[in-house]
């Protein structure tokens, strides 16, 4: 069995590691799991990745989990253009350094957001506070800011002129919103319909 | 100027990168950024890390922050031994999995736990609710056996039989709380002083 790929494209950091594979034209058997229907908890899954979450690889015998240990994998593999994770010290670095930052900082800050202000109100019925929802934004605002500040600043890409598996990264988490529909700027929300929302409360279910 | 490090050592990541470049001999010139005092936020440290937070590195007119980000361009840059940073494939993305799953796991939780259980009510007199400690300690519970089932398994060290930065990045976070002393165990906890107190608000100062 060669190359298999276990992504839900509902996903941020599963359409990066599609994205990557598409693009370097990496031969890989799609494995979807559907996160809405839960099947990230099966047992066959978690063989394949015991965290219970996408994205997953299996290559061979191996198995790996966490989209940008996945992402440096195929990288390195299948000797990806130099661009995606250059070879320079200080430019790999810099990709580095994205890539540790984002989990903590934009992809925390986007996934909180969408969920706040679309996915408890929306979907689950559930009332988040405004001042909840007000620090939320205000925590992505800051996010947005150091991306362009620190990361972005005048290049075309996070690193430099060409793009990088930190811009795969990137993009992928700032566009999932957008797919949402103008409905997720809504103002309005339903009244509480019972008192299990936590909007502290993410659902862990990719990575 | 040659290779600077920016560390406050009472930070876990700070304490990683120090004991990676002393341990392989990396000669390095102390800047101390002491949290406590704020030196994090001063112009001078942002012109380093326009993130302020600690670890931060300058090598020249390079800078760079987020440690594990700085861990691999140490070992890159002085050709620190393989079991570091294994050049196998399978090895290197093993590190790179830990790495990277680490960020919103293990780190988040046993900083959560410990901010709940020890710097909230004992320094900053403010009560935390046990169900939210309760479930702080039931996610740390988690985390923990994941790191036993999923990574370390029945190896001497997370990615085999030799340590590597992983290693290094996991044992400054799980030894963190101990060096607090018996009091942060303590069952009591003042009651609140203030309503500031949100047990879900972290000081991101470290990274």
């Amino acid at each position: 069995m060669g190359l298999e790929l276990y992504l839900d494209l509902l996903s941020q950091p599963c359409r990066a590691v599609y994205i990557f594979a598409k693009k370097n034209n990496i031969p890989f058997e799609l494995r979807t799991v559907e996160l809405l229907k839960g099947q990230h908890h099966s047992d066959a899954f978690a063989q394949v990745n015991p965290l219970r979450k996408v994205p997953a690889l299996k290559d061979g015998e191996f198995t790996l989990a966490e989209s940008v240990a996945i992402l440096l994998y195929l990288s390195r593999k299948y000797k990806a253009p130099d661009h995606w994770y250059p070879e320079d010290l200080q430019a790999r670095a810099r990709v580095d350094e994205y890539l540790s930052w984002q989990h903590t900082a934009l992809r925390s800050s986007c996934t909180r957001a969408m969920w706040q202000k679309m996915m408890f109100p929306v979907f689950l019925g559930e009332r988040v506070p405004p001042e909840t929802l007000a620090s939320t934004l205000a925590e992505l605002d800051s996010c947005l800011q150091l991306l362009e500040d620190k990361f972005l600043k005048d290049q075309d890409f996070l690193i430099g002129p060409h793009i990088s598996v930190a811009d795969l990264v990137a993009i992928t988490e700032l566009m999932h919103p957008l797919h949402l529909g103008p409905s997720s700027h809504s103002p309005s929300a339903p009244a509480a319909k019972s008192s299990k929302a936590d909007p502290n409360w993410l659902p862990g279910t990719t990575v």
